[in-house]
């Protein structure tokens, strides 16, 4: 079965599939669960989640449910957590500080190794272990590393042209925290956080007065 | 119709909808659309998209699709985006600053009015306009104003007691940036940022060597 096959929506709950599973170990050291007790804990019905693990293989048997751990480790494969990832963050403003600070990446399969900003006043500086480079150096440091994961925390009118030079230096994961819509070639993923979009998702269910 | 009929990943597309409808007057001047031409930019099927607005009326003529500001005009009122949301931000730290300093709330129905922190050294400090508050304040201002959406940028450890706070004096829309799943009452709605799921959402499509 190819990437291609699997719909993307269903490639987005795994992740949420897997910190609801290893939360139920770290609170309660369960070892089994059902598809029931996943789906009411996130609100998505068993027969989805069932439906979207059956796209992988078959994890659990009828009646005894899932093994935590061995669906845990599966799920790890499937979206290749089973290594660390080391992650180039472009932008060492406030976001980019409060990112280089984020203490949940190491422990969850990733580590900002490089920080890069084209502010003087940045760079040498250092954020959490990690000197800020010159965005100068940036192409040259992401070729020679073979980084392929970025996180962009540039204001708005730089993304696009630091887009542009990422992906030409083999980049193919980007995570955008810039409220802009990047033009990238097909096989290059694109992440977009934006609370806008989050706060207008919560209004519809208030009452306006 | 009520909300409660209406599945929350519909209306979690709908700012989806919005913010395309909106880039496609900005960019092209075009005044209409189709469900195939949202859907393309999207990557959404067009019969996902006539279903979604479906459950609200009936927006578009077959064969004439869409008037892009009718449908933006409608997509504003059902998501009470038709007034200005005032919200408060507590945590005034680097990811608090980044937050005061985001550009994009307040033409989007938004707007950071009140910031609290528990750091003698923030308060008082001039965050876009907007002075930083002592967090031992909040629960009255909160009360005296009748905000009822929160943006929570306080350390993990901090973030189930500051919600508990809010939660007492009204607050109904949390986005939460803390690493942690809070727990609410059923009437509060909660949005959670987390750049670990959307880097493992785009880990899968990446060869791992």
């Amino acid at each position: 079965m190819t990437a291609e096959e699997i719909p993307d929506i269903v490639i987005g709950r795994l992740p949420i599939y897997l910190r609801t599973l290893n939360r139920m170990m770290q609170e309660s050291g369960k070892t089994t669960t059902s598809s029931q007790e996943l789906g009411e804990r996130l609100g998505i019905s068993s027969a989805q989640i069932r439906k979207d693990l059956s796209h992988f293989g078959e994890f659990g048997k009828q009646g005894t449910g899932y093994h935590i751990s061995y669906l845990i480790e599966q799920l790890r494969q499937i979206l290749k957590l089973q290594r660390e990832w080391k992650v180039a963050l472009v932008g060492a403003g406030y976001l980019g500080h409060a990112l280089a600070h984020y203490g949940r990446f190491e422990t969850h399969g990733f580590r900002v190794a490089w920080i890069f900003d084209n502010d003087p006043a940045k760079i040498g500086e250092d954020m959490n272990g990690v000197l800020v480079q010159p965005d100068a150096e940036m192409e040259a440091v992401i070729e020679r590393e073979g980084a392929i994961i970025a996180i962009l925390a540039v204001p708005t009118a730089a993304a696009q042209e630091i887009t542009d030079r990422l992906v030409a230096v083999g980049i193919k994961a980007i995570l955008n925290y810039a409220p802009v819509s990047l033009n990238v070639p097909p096989h290059v993923h694109v992440q977009y956080s934006d609370p806008v979009l989050q706060l207008q998702r919560m209004t519809y269910y208030l009452n306006s007065d």
